[in-house]
Order: structure tokens, then C-alpha cells, then sequence
């Protein structure tokens, strides 16, 4: 989408997917000015059940999508974990999402805690503390939210803006649409 | 749904998931009858990005459901595996299939392998061969599929069915609406 001034105007919605607590945050790019539109966290472990939490994942994913209709959603993804129960919990959280944005035929971007981590900071092992002190300064705002959930899912949508929105992107994940012929055989 | 003899009837699709090769099997129940309305695979393995495959999934469970229109989707679901790496795709399968028919208001149940396996044979250490013979004979078919993932999923369907549907599931996933109503507290 370009305005008038035939600046580049995207929106990025990150997502930091837990089962716990699920982060969001949503960023309007134009040009090389950034600004944040929302952060927020999805407050997880108050539900009993794992089905319930499933559910209100999906509902908030398509509520935001249907709001603020992102160009693109960048998703932040360890690939290892404690061990397998957590990794299946965590990974049906990731493929809830991904079915949300993917239906709505808006990309996914994955990108490690790592990767978040040096694009925003320049160290991979940052702190939350570090990348969320970054969030501020990049985004100018005062006061940050008190989860750093939130942040975080601020930071990969950063992330993906500043890796030129997933030009090298660690996986990606097209829209059903337009899935083949952005990744020809890209991603594994 | 009831017909006009006053018999319960109700359609059921199994699921399968795995992440090189997911089964779908779907059952008619009448009354005390059932019969097999289908038993298919979806080829997952020929695609290089995982991605796609979680595209193809999302795809293929929509397709059916819209097609089939089934009441209650059963889910053969383990809850363990060799590593976290796969455990993660693998739950990223089950979470697509449960957004979609989540999103389609279908309730989902989740069985464990050795549940669908007792439920079937009475042993839940039988063989899938095993578990493939007892649904020729329940079903009343003669020719099995090429690839135990399909027979696999009608088992985990007709174990739906021989669990009073799913009175006493191992996991609960209801539709998005009726989900608080079906479920107070009782999945974990």
C-alpha cells in the first residue's frame, strides 16, 4: 500500500505467542517513520483449560486482524523449548495464529527471539528489559505496559520492519494466496 | 440432528494429523448403524516448506468440513514424541485443524492413540493393522486404503462414536460458542 506521497505505508502486527501470556503489538511504518498503534497482551493463564486458551488466541488474532488490518504479521518463534508437552502447547498456539492470519490471507514472518533480539539491540542475547528500553526510544513513547509480552511483540514487529520487512527472513510465511510464487521452495 | 425415525444421526470426521501425511475419515451414524462416508489422505511430504503444508492442512479440514458438514470433529492426538522440534510442527498441525473447525463451530474431541486403540480392538497396544482389520469389520468395507493414516482416522471417528461421543473424552475442544456451556472446567 503507498500514500500519496508515494511513501511505502505498512502495517505490521507482532505477535508473541505463549500460552501463558500472549503479546501484540502493532506498528504503522511510512517511509522510514515508525509509530506504534497498539501494545497489548491477552491474559492466558486466568482460563483452565488449554481449549479455552486456544479459542481466545483465535478470537483476539482475527478481532486485531479485523481492526487494524495488518499488511503483514511477523511472529516471534523459539524452535526449542523445555521439553515436548510445552513445545506441542506452544506450537498449537503458533498454528492457531498462523491459521487466523493465513485465512485472512496476510503473511507470516517468523523470526527467532534472537534474531528480535540483535535487530532491535545489535546483541543477540540481549535483555527483555534492553529490547523493551529500544521499543521506546525507536517508537517515542513515555510509558511502557507493564508485560513484557507486549513489548516483545512490539520488538518483532520492529524486527520485521528493520530485516526490510522479511527480505531475509529467517522463515516466511506466505498468505494462502500468494504463498507459491513468494517462496519458491524457500522454507523448510 | 435427528431424522424422522426419531434415530440419532450424526456425522463424524476423524483427523490424523502428522506433519508428512495427514488421514481424514468420516463416519455416518445412525441410530446404532455406521457407515463410512469417506477415508482419504493428504500428502504432505512432497512439499518442501512446512509452511505450505500448514496452507494444504488448513485447506483440505475446510474443504471437508464445508463438504461433509460434520457435527463433531475427533482428533487422534499424542501427547508425546521423540523431540521438542517435532512436537512443535506437530502441534502446529493440530492447531491448525482445530482453528478450522473452531472456527466453523465444531466441537473437537481429542483421543490418545492407545484410547482409539482399545476403543477399537480392546488392546491398546494393537498394531495399526490391527486397528485397520476391526474398522473393515465395523464398517463393513471391503477394500482397506493404501495407507493406514486414513484407516487410522476413521478408527479415531468410530472411537468418538464408541465413547458415547465423546461423554467421557480424554480432551474436550468445543465449538467457539458452545465451548463454557459443554466444558466448565473439565479440560486442562
Amino acid at each position: 500500500m503507498q500514500n500519496t506521497k508515494n511513501k511505502v505505508e505498512k502495517v505490521i502486527m507482532g505477535v508473541d505467542p505463549g500460552t501463558q501470556v500472549m503479546g501484540f503489538g502493532i506498528i504503522r511504518v511510512t517511509g522510514k517513520e515508525t509509530s506504534l498503534v497498539l501494545m497489548d497482551t491477552l491474559i492466558l493463564n486466568k482460563y483452565d483449560s488449554h481449549a479455552l486458551r486456544l479459542k481466545k488466541i483465535f478470537e483476539r488474532s482475527i478481532s486485531l486482524i479485523e481492526k487494524y488490518l495488518p499488511d503483514e504479521i511477523a511472529l516471534e518463534a523459539p524452535f526449542y523449548g523445555k521439553n515436548v508437552q510445552s513445545m506441542l502447547k506452544l506450537g498449537r498456539a503458533q498454528g492457531v495464529v498462523m491459521a487466523a492470519a493465513l485465512s485472512r490471507d496476510i503473511p507470516v514472518v517468523e523470526y527467532s527471539p534472537k534474531k528480535v533480539k540483535m535487530a532491535l539491540t545489535g546483541n543477540g542475547n540481549a535483555s527483555k528489559e534492553q529490547v523493551a528500553g529500544m521499543i521506546k526510544t525507536l517508537l517515542k513513547i513515555n510509558i511502557l505496559p507493564d508485560k513484557l509480552d507486549a513489548t516483545d511483540a512490539a520488538a518483532v514487529a520492529m524486527c520485521h520492519y528493520l530485516n526490510g520487512f522479511g527480505d531475509t527472513p529467517q522463515k516466511k510465511y506466505s498468505g494462502w494466496k500468494s504463498f507459491i510464487k513468494d517462496n519458491p521452495g524457500k522454507i523448510r
